[in-house]
């Protein structure tokens, strides 16, 4: 058992963070029970839900502590029944593979929804350009719903350590207001691994990217002044892989 | 001037709503300024601001109040320079436009990503389906970015009160999971007006829907239940207007 006091409310310092309820508590036992270091529930829990739990933690060797206190120390806005203390982790992106890049996302409730939708389309390689937003928030983890950890991610301190790993044989598609094709009128070679890089949400990508590979628009009209972030890759991933999800 | 004490943090039955900060006051004033009844501004507003919205309220005879207290009062969860007060009011969609029904929709921060997204992508008619989150509320408007004050909207008390204004010079397009076209493959009339519905962000459509118009589906990986409600939306869009914006 991790000591009660080390439990609190996750900071970007802490060792550990949490899968805050049940969905992505059980992803997490899913896809990485490695990282499960105990299990919590609270006593408004279902019965069969924790019946559940209780066997998931026994094949695993988890843990399960019953405590409100404790819950109710390091849930977020939300009440919550079950959370999971996970120890974060180091991951890395597969170079070869297709890539969403973030330059410098801020928003944790847009990172969530793009990592769950980059499950949903098959894109399974987040690069991440720091400063950014802290992957392993608790808000982050709930807004992916847990799709966090059925993906592999890494932080890279500049997009240019990003090139370094990424590599010259890939196509490489900075999203941008001002991108000489659109989404729709674009043409591909299938062949190619690619990477759809994505700026900040308030600022884009800087104008340097243009320069970089075949920056992207998706047209829209001038009556707002761009696409929410996730809306943007959403979309981008959905034009991307139609061509996967034909069969 | 409204009595101070009619200004209060809002509630569903409120006769007033209000725009929290400068971008949605600004919408307003530009699309509709005769509901707004009064104008709000905080001493922490910059001056050069504080002047624009002066000459607007001038010459839309708006009164301006300048009160922290007041601020303090309606805001939601963020802090607010500035605050728009504004009468509640009635509207109608076109019957012969391009529609997305929403039916019951129940996320505030959902449905104002949605306002937005349509303007973005030049559908001026929402329909929702009641039961249904507020319209009115700060949270839908602010996360609109205004841009509930540039369409047109309808509540219906039921789906079949909807069809009955919507008639059948349309095509009906209702997106589920079950839906038996594809979005990316579906071949529609493009001289006719369509409604694009979705249903509950944790339910969808009920299966009735299926015997409606052409459903159709958004092709995803099996890896995730479904698409985010706003991302749907976004995505259905992007692909029913790419030929709106090839110019």
């Amino acid at each position: 058992m991790i000591p009660t006091k080390l439990l609190k409310k996750y900071g970007k310092k802490a060792e550990y963070t949490y899968t805050l309820g049940p969905f992505p508590t059980f992803e997490l036992l899913h896809h990485h029970p490695e990282y499960l270091k105990q299990l919590v529930v609270g006593s408004q829990i279902k019965p069969e839900m924790e019946e559940k739990a209780r066997l998931l933690c026994e094949k695993h060797q988890i843990p399960l502590l019953q405590s409100d206190r404790v819950l109710e120390k390091i849930r977020e806005k939300e009440a919550c029944v079950m959370a999971g203390v996970l120890s974060k982790y180091e991951d890395a992106i597969n170079g070869f593979q297709n890539h969403v890049v973030l330059v410098n996302p801020s928003d944790m409730g847009n990172l969530g929804t793009i990592i769950r939708t980059c499950v949903g389309f098959g894109i399974e390689n987040i690069a991440v350009i720091e400063p950014c937003a802290d992957l392993f928030h608790p808000k982050v983890i709930r807004a992916s719903m847990g799709a966090l950890f059925s993906i592999h991610f890494e932080r890279f301190p500049s997009f240019e350590a990003y090139l370094e790993k990424a590599g010259e044989k890939r196509d490489y598609y900075p999203f941008m207001l001002s991108g000489s094709v659109s989404l729709s009128a674009l043409k591909r070679d299938p062949q190619k691994p690619y990477s759809l890089i994505f700026g900040n949400e308030s600022s884009g990508l800087p104008d340097t990217f243009s320069k970089l590979g075949q920056p992207v628009r998706i047209r829209h009209s001038d009556k707002i002044d761009s696409l929410n972030l996730s809306m943007a890759v959403g979309i981008a991933l959905y034009d991307f892989t139609k061509q996967d999800f034909t069969a």
